[in-house]
């Protein structure tokens, strides 16, 4: 008789991704959706069974990846206008794209794109942040993905929140809808910046998050324009202004912090904010290179993302860890800067502290939720396969061939089996025409 | 009756990458390894044929990539030694690992890998540069890899070559040998730096080079160490010594160019020699940022080079495209400096002309050889696909699907067509376990 729902064999193991340790044959097994053994195959009592077994044998696993800040519904705008100066970038193409496209429908299908790109290679949580967020966060859980879904709020006309003065008012509709309703869903709020929301804006949106236990997001000194705009207008930084307003403390996730001057640092690390850093975004807007080893050896919990896919293009997180690696490597002229394990620990473990889920996920542990990936170490870009490393610097999203979230195979031998990927590809390719037909 | 050998229908069209056209519903025609035809679909006469044709519905074809830069044996040293300092690296452990393991049969199998992988990821042209050269020849001849192969020269005891008073003679073997032997393979010349090569034996090796009309190979101007060590010695930059010695013409090509100095780019320009930038492995060693938009701007040509697996650690030049684009925008601040079409010439046609292989390749046109790739363009991360862009921003190797070189089709569906890839995996694992038991 069985007593496991399903029983990975044989794999090499990396279970803990910041030391590094790889363990030959090894084994994981899910009951009800969690990690209810994990070990040496020799190990494995032989009388114990599983109604389904996935034979590892020559592969990796390790846990999924968390993508601690994303724009899931921006698939759309895949590539709609790159290499262009930022503001021009937003105000001429992005914004206005937005303006016209942007809709219930339009965010399912997009989500479910972002989810299936998501899981196709390797991420298993993902935090997103977008409007429309009911109809994200439906597509997310449609795709099996483990997610933090934020409302957006910003003090302008905005899709599905028309009047600026009911974005307070939609955010908390969204709360009570989603809080208790999907156990891989956690509802989460999303101001966009201290520049598109006014200081009473950010009060309320944090009280509004306070009241319901949840997360804040925001974007947070992402340019120098940022920065100078800020001061010019408060007299100070954007992290002293979210200080000074009383919106920063351990449940408020600020996104970028590029430009941090003196004082920031110590601000976030006392408030006990997180901070999460998207280096392909940031490089390719030419947006500037965060403070992260000054952020890491303050102690600031720090996580990674992708951002949306207007501006990095794509979901991948193993392609970020690298890219986020050299930057920092080179940016310093120190080879020494941000080992792979620090990044492997960034894009899971980590990751998970950043969004509160570290009793749930961001490692292999019994009794954590089932979240992890095969990957298929017999490629010729991962042979031969010295070190963990070589996930960060030679790995990539396709190498992924299995992943379980909560204990279900979301995916199989490159399979996406949650949903039906042909219909949602088909649907944004209809919505991509009507996106380059208003071009 | 056929009149092609082989014919590529209905495919989305990218034959010049610098414009950045896509042509819908394209045809191409390969007769005895050249592009005998190419254009609509609508033009192809109805009674022309083919022995062989691939259906491209869906797909995107385009030029294969050309990888300036590799020591493709590299691979061996894949993860080796991470996270270093970059002379703790090199002196510590990529020497002496070198030093005991570089062998004619290790180089063969090595190269062989590092071929398999540069096929499956879209680069139908590599200029490589290592020691045991021939045995490296041999592999890419065989894996059907367009190749100029670079024979290592230093004044050290080097893998193949222990007296150092022996390698320029050892080099002219190797080019007389490998000269119009194989219509795949140009023999050609590696000088390993200006700080591991006397300046005779510089001169001496560009004497041979310009006897045999081969190219002639170096790193230049990596770290600033070099730069440093260099002017101490001999008290001009690296650019303005070769340029003292006689070094520098268009027939040289000068790796990395990372610390240029007042008149290093006027040299460059003057002298017609080639650049070759590796942004990968010069930001995961901290050597430092080409400045690339001043040497474009002087009209230097510049090839993209992938660098060895020891510092890189792939050999995928789709990322490599997207790395580059984005560390020189978040170096200017500025997201508009080298735009994707950009790349994507680095990584084709420029890079022929850095190879002297323009006539052959690098473009799709009538009357070059066939040397082609074919896109899967229905990924969810490459959904939509607004305009090539995407290739630069969200293409990785894996998306290829199918690669042609000189007409023979080297991969069909992501297998690998031209040779074993298992028995190659199986030896370098073998390989590897020598690595490892010498650490």
């Amino acid at each position: 008789m069985p007593n496991y729902d399903l029983l990975i064999t044989n794999a090499t193991l990396l279970a803990n991704t910041v030391d590094g340790d790889l363990q030959e044959s090894a084994y994981l097994a899910v009951l009800d959706g969690a990690i209810a053994g994990i070990g040496a195959m020799a190990d494995l009592p032989a009388r114990l069974g599983a109604e389904r077994i996935i034979d590892a044998a020559g592969n990796l696993l390790m846990p999924g990846l968390i993508n601690c800040h994303g724009h899931g519904a921006m698939t759309l705008f895949r590539g709609l206008a790159d290499d262009l100066p930022l503001m021009t970038w937003l105000t001429e193409h992005i914004f206005p794209a937005e303006a016209r496209l942007v809709e219930a429908e339009m965010v399912y299908w997009c989500s479910k794109l972002a989810a299936a790109e998501m899981i196709m290679g390797g991420t298993t949580t993902l935090a997103d942040a977008y409007f429309y967020e009911a109809a994200a966060a439906k597509a997310f859980c449609e795709a099996g993905l483990r997610t933090v879904a934020a409302q957006g709020i910003i003090d302008f006309p905005a899709p599905g929140v028309p009047d600026p003065a009911q974005n307070i008012a939609a955010a908390a509709d969204f709360l009570s809808s989603w809080q208790g309703k999907n156990p891989l869903l956690t509802p989460a709020l999303f101001c966009h910046s201290p520049y598109t929301c006014r200081p009473e804006t950010l009060q309320r949106a944090k009280e509004l998050a306070r009241e319901a236990g949840s997360l804040f997001f925001i974007h947070l000194a992402e340019t120098r324009e940022e920065v100078a705009q800020l001061r010019k207008q408060h007299g100070c930084t954007p992290v002293a202004l979210l200080q000074a307003l009383g919106v920063l403390d351990k449940n408020t996730i600020c996104v970028h912090c590029i430009w941090l001057e003196e004082g920031d640092i110590g601000l976030l690390r006392e408030s006990g904010a997180k901070v999460v850093t998207c280096p392909e975004s940031a490089m390719k807007l030419g947006a500037g290179i965060a403070p992260l080893g000054e952020l890491l050896a303050a102690g600031v919990a720090v996580g990674l993302g992708t951002d949306g896919c207007a501006s990095n293009n794509d979901l991948d997180l193993f392609q970020e860890m690298a890219s986020c690696a050299r930057l920092h490597k080179v940016a310093g002229l120190d080879p020494t800067i941000l080992p792979a394990g620090a990044l492997l620990g960034m894009a899971t473990g980590a990751g998970a502290r950043v969004l509160g889920l570290a009793g749930q996920t961001g490692r292999l542990a019994v009794g954590l939720r089932a979240d992890c990936i095969i990957i298929d170490g017999r490629q010729p870009h991962l042979t031969p396969f010295h070190n963990p490393a070589t996930l960060v610097y030679a790995g990539r999203g396709s190498d992924v061939v299995t992943v379980l979230i909560d204990g279900q195979v979301v995916m199989r031998d490159r399979q996406l089996l949650s949903f039906d990927l042909g219909e949602t590809m088909g649907e944004v390719r209809r919505l991509a025409g009507r996106v380059r037909a208003g071009e």
